[in-house]
């Protein structure tokens, strides 16, 4: 039955969504990826294995980028704190970058991130409408953080929070996903936690 | 004429290798890449663009990605000392991190990696082939200059070069591939160079 929620989300002319569908369609999109990687996913494969129709699919995503980010990193409500500011700068960024890796580390993310960049590296439109909203809602958090961690004075007042970010992210995909079959070694996330808190700690004399 | 140099590189049962056809092959692969793309590119499209038949550079490489990684990343002999040890960490560190964006930030190296990590991820033999060689030679040489800066007392006893390597190598392909039609801002070398060297500097009592 559609309701104010699924009405909302109904697609212009378009039938409400059925969240079991929805479901079903990024099961199959994990599962095929971990199986057989990126290249030989189509939108054919997930139909058959969601056991639905492909215009059943088209109808809620309209490129195969769209479909794999969805599934391998869900969509949020757009007000959801996806890094939370404990006030406690060092356990702030242990939690990210302990979250960073368990996300980037799935098989099914090891499996999709170099296929989705290729396709999306060709197609800047597609890439700021498929990764920027993401990535970006999640860097002006971390520089929330870090502004917050200066004006306490844990941080040092020049700490430019996108090249942390960007170091951070980057650390751990060069692990996950370039290596993509080598373990994480356990100390991963102690020192790189270190080097980022360790390299904008406030200097003595500082303030 | 085949010189000793030239019978040394040799293929078994092959004609002594061209230098002049080497290099129009590379040359090749490097226009292509900027202009058309990884995906596009084929034996077939450097053979036309190089002038040369297929065979030709089959006989030279046996797979795309061996090829593009050449093309990209021209070895060099094993003993080159690709990250110097001039005695000044701050310096050195700086210097591969300068080295680093100016090899990812080229048209050709944008457009090849997320596609040649898609195939290489395929391919765990062949990626340890391709890949591993040149990047451990660097890993290599960069844990040796975080030993020497460690026993001059710059660098803290417990730094971990291999993750300071991550997380260097993985904020430049972030900006620079990932972000690739982004131009890497001005102070990025200087912030990055600053996190590394700061977060692994020695403490006041650490000696």
């Amino acid at each position: 039955m559609p309701t104010p929620t699924s009405a909302a989300r109904r697609p212009v002319g378009g039938r409400p969504r059925d969240p079991q569908i929805d479901a079903a369609i990024l099961t199959a999109v994990r599962e095929l990826l971990a199986e057989e990687g990126y290249g030989r996913l189509s939108f054919e494969t997930v139909a058959r294995r969601a056991g639905v129709t492909r215009p059943t699919i088209y109808r809620r995503w309209s490129s195969k980028p769209q479909l794999v980010h969805e599934a391998v990193f869900p969509a949020r409500s757009d007000s959801a704190v996806l890094i939370p500011d404990t006030g406690d700068f060092a356990a702030d960024v242990r939690r990210m970058i302990t979250d960073t890796v368990a996300s980037y580390a799935r098989p099914e993310a090891r499996a999709a991130l170099p296929g989705l960049l290729t396709d999306l590296s060709q197609d800047p439109r597609l890439r700021a409408e498929v990764i920027d909203g993401l990535e970006n809602r999640v860097r002006e958090q971390f520089r929330a953080l870090v502004r917050a961690a200066c004006e306490r004075g844990a941080v040092r007042a020049d700490a430019d929070a996108d090249v942390l970010f960007d170091a951070v992210l980057g650390a751990v995909f060069t692990r996950a996903v370039a290596h993509y079959d080598i373990d994480i070694p356990a100390g991963f996330v102690d020192t790189l936690t270190a080097l980022v808190v360790d390299g904008v700690a406030a200097r003595a004399g500082d303030r």
